[in-house]
């Protein structure tokens, strides 16, 4: 079996997930190469999973002829320099979300993409979760008519530390990223204005760093289609995912994924499950399929579903919010 | 059993609701007079309910010594004039929403309500729905802290006649009303600022008179929580009233109603009962408890708990979602 | 409009159910003459229900030449010979559930009944139930295919006082024979044999009358279909009526109704609504739709869709279960 | 890390599963060897995982020093005699159910499990359901007071072949074992009667193998509690495996599981996910967890939590079923 042979950057949390995933369960993909700036971690990560080369320095990956990809897991603000050099390094490129947090860096990197013909996916692992790729299979299948109305209620179940949320981007980029990709996701059109509002109401040390904790922004699609994104830092009963699109035709609803199906009826109530509480439950099969996608797009030459395009519009539907929260008013979102 | 005499003024679709639940479902009540400007109507009902008064002009019923209170579901144009009279003639008032459309006649009826020292109750019968009750409960009781975000999705299953649409006062306040108002009761603060967005996507009808059939209104709340409202006219699927609350420490959530609990489990698929189809239906036991608090209410001579103040705050939602609309920014709620 | 003349023969708590439901709700009928052997309850229902006649004697019923139908709600032990009674007098009968607890009774009943011409509806209200009735109906549609498997379960909120269960037949008798004529009903066979057990599991007063408290027994159908049915005294989440219809092609299944559709999500759990706590509630609708169907069949000259064979199987099939429990064997169920 | 060494004996289909799950997600296992009786098979699967031994004769497995363990997936008639000689070659073993279909062979193996003091587990992998272990626990904590009553349904989406139920043992051997095991798992304590019904109401060819498709039994508690189990070979909606455990102080209820959280809401009807279809979609979780749970025991020196005599008693409940089918009497279960 032809594999294509992977190198990871970035051996934190997420790019755990992804290493395990294509070392254990994508069966096209041979995890070869592991670089972490802090040494010991992309050690340790290769050690465990017996990947034979381990670097500090990610340059030394993109300089190996026989790794044909790789998945940018390392923060955020390096994204953008690392794609640019992996593009002109002829590599392939998975890369976690957002590209970068300035849309200047993010049309560099889409630039240097486009230039080396290099395939590029961005890390938006929602699109990949069987609940949601559902919901689009049936709205794209007519089921529902012709989309009206759009909802999706996203939620954390506890806020990030205030250390995060400083180099964070603020809710709008760093969560609502999310949604806004979900929104063009499951529409297939574009959102052309927006009208954000938000308030600190769990966190005070949050709105002391001059973010927002909880967040409406309504959204109007070129199709005149209106949609509506609650955000909140914190839902204590978990991590609340739902989305539903109302159209012409029907409607079609998501809601949250829960651990088991057990009820327990007694004398006080019946009671139910909370759902999943973290993401990385919640998306655990969506981070692999999208892994398995990227590989499959290696080996079939095929373009990935979820672009550099993609990427960077979400960036800009989050400045557009930050915009409008700040100005009071509908603000257009540019593309560019 | 001591009984509050009442009159039905206005024997259409509502009125002839109220006058079975007040013939024979509220015990309190004694049902004694019907008016109706088309005489057949009134003598129609009067009969089936074997009521021995029936009228033509409702004056002849504010004349009548032995009737306490009047039940007005006359069309929305006469409202404030009955009340006004029903008010001179000291008999107490339930009264369909809304009260007008127009802000002065409200300040008007208002007003002689004030002066007459009767009471006065507005037909906002969703705040006596079991489900929307117990949800306000469960929030005054503390089980979900501190409301942060409301949602409110409320969508009927057709269109009105178009002849009724250019009657209505528009989607905001024909329609959004009772959400607004069921926003101002779950929340218990008001809403100061609101912003509008709407098209007509369903019927081009619809927009030809000027009005809207789908719609979305961000709304802000005194104390910084945020909430939606999505309005449309056509749910394919039936009538849809669902509303959820989140706070700081949990969240409650009302589904549709159904007519049965029967699933029905195919090669095909899992196929559950649609929403209840139509208001009546759906509504038909807060019907009944709204009229039974009307006649509690005299009858133990205590105020009722939606009032004529939450009658004309609706409509001055309404007129704010129609200034935003056009406007397309915040606009002000003026509760005058 | 055409009107049955009804009198009501017993005014305790379902007496008063359909009293009030004849009285109020059901337009073809007209409720004329109230019985009780106590008289003063007789009396006080017909007072509050504006009655023009209450006698002690049901007799004087029976001799009234303007009444055309009776509905017997007295106590078990006299259904019978009123119903023989009536049936002479060439009344209609609407007989409550069981009509005797002694087959030779039941059998003289019937025949009088026979002989008479006259319509009989049992009191087996749970057909009425919208939820069983829909399920009846997707199975007759064939939506199920073949039946293979019956499940009921059907629990109440808390045992009867003693004083009851000692004359009450037994739980076969008094609680199963409802699920015994739903079982019928929704398969639309019979059952040929069945296998009981049972056991004093919930209150041990209950064992000391010779009575179980919790049940399940085993029945075959004549089409070699099997079904179980279980029941218990006392579920103290509430009242718990259940079914479940599994067939060649699919499967019918019936949950419980709720006073409300709110969920309750907090840091602890999620929490939905207990079942309608009694059967009053529950089967509200079910009370209101027979004694419309019963006035329809005398209105229209039909023949009741639930009859004296009906309520003697049923009765056929608690002696069935009884024989079986002490035998510990399948029984055959003998209808004559 | 301390790793325990295991060879996977059987490459079919269920010990590819292991195999997978031992090789990637068992963190403490090695798996060093496979064995198949189809050579092909063995060295397939090896290559396929990148393990180093792979062989035709299982006996050379068991002479391997480096193995401590066996996981045993060979067809069920080799289970006792692999089970024996590997007990002697001081191997652990985790053994497929069931044990063996002759009572005689199931006490030879556990003997010399017993004599050679090595761990035991049978895979009752539904032990290990997310779901089914919530319940459990839900019970052991008291939240349903004592268990009264108890449902299982376990319905297969469609009967195997011909082939497979020739030599499957019959219904209650291959299928209604899970369900037996459940039982005693669940309410922690033994059968003690049971009363079977049966037919073949699904494909006559199951039949004139001398086999049925359909059953319900109904079991007798120690404790006095009563239970029903039913199984088809064929629910076309999909497996249907549901629990319910009603007791003193409330029930726990277990519903399908399914593939995504979508609903679609039409002018038809409302549709949501049939349960998954396999049960190696439905156990997947179950079958990793049970394999931890055998390897944890191995490298804590535990006792597996299923062991000989769970294997041993479901078996025995199986040959009780069949007696009482053919008997059509309560027969009690012999567990030696």
């Amino acid at each position: 079996m032809r594999k294509a042979n992977i190198g990871v950057i970035g051996a934190g949390r997420i790019g755990r997930i992804h290493a395990r995933n294509l070392k254990f369960q994508i069966p096209g993909a041979k995890l070869i190469a592991i670089a972490d700036v802090v040494f010991e971690s992309a050690k340790t990560l290769a050690n465990e999973l017996e990947i034979p080369v381990y670097e500090q320095d990610y340059r030394r990956l993109l300089r190996k002829d026989d790794i044909q990809a790789v998945v940018i897991c390392s923060s955020t603000d390096t994204h953008a320099q690392i794609m640019i050099e992996a593009a002109e390094a002829g590599k392939h490129i998975f890369c976690e979300k957002p590209i970068a947090l300035e849309m200047e860096k993010i049309d560099r990197a889409l630039s240097a993409v486009d230039k080396a013909g290099i395939k590029l996916q961005v890390g938006f692992n929602r699109r990949f979760d069987p609940s949601f790729k559902k919901a689009k299979e049936l709205i794209e299948a007519g089921k529902i008519g012709i989309p009206q109305l759009l909802r999706i209620s996203s939620r954390d179940p506890q806020p990030p530390p205030i250390e995060y949320v400083k180099v964070s981007g603020g809710l709008f980029l760093d969560m609502m990223i999310h949604d806004f990709d979900m929104a063009r996701y499951l529409l297939k059109e574009e959102v052309t204005e927006m009208m954000a509002t938000g308030h600190c109401l769990i966190n005070p040390s949050i709105g002391l760093c001059g973010d927002i904790d909880t967040a409406v922004v309504l959204l109007k699609f070129r199709s005149g289609a209106l949609g509506t994104i609650d955000n909140s830092r914190q839902a204590v009963y978990g991590y609340d995912q739902r989305i539903e699109v109302f159209g012409s035709e029907g409607s079609v609803v998501v809601e949250n994924k829960t651990p088991t199906e057990v009820t327990l009826h007694s004398a006080e109530s019946i009671q139910s499950d909370k759902p999943l509480y973290f993401f990385l439950e919640r998306y655990q099969e969506a981070y692999l399929a999208e892994m398995d996608h990227f590989v499959t797009c290696i080996l079939e030459d095929k373009e990935p579903c979820v672009g550099g395009l993609d990427g960077k519009i979400s960036v800009a539907m989050g400045y557009a919010a930050l915009e409008s929260l700040s100005k009071r008013t509908f603000v257009k979102v540019d593309i560019g």
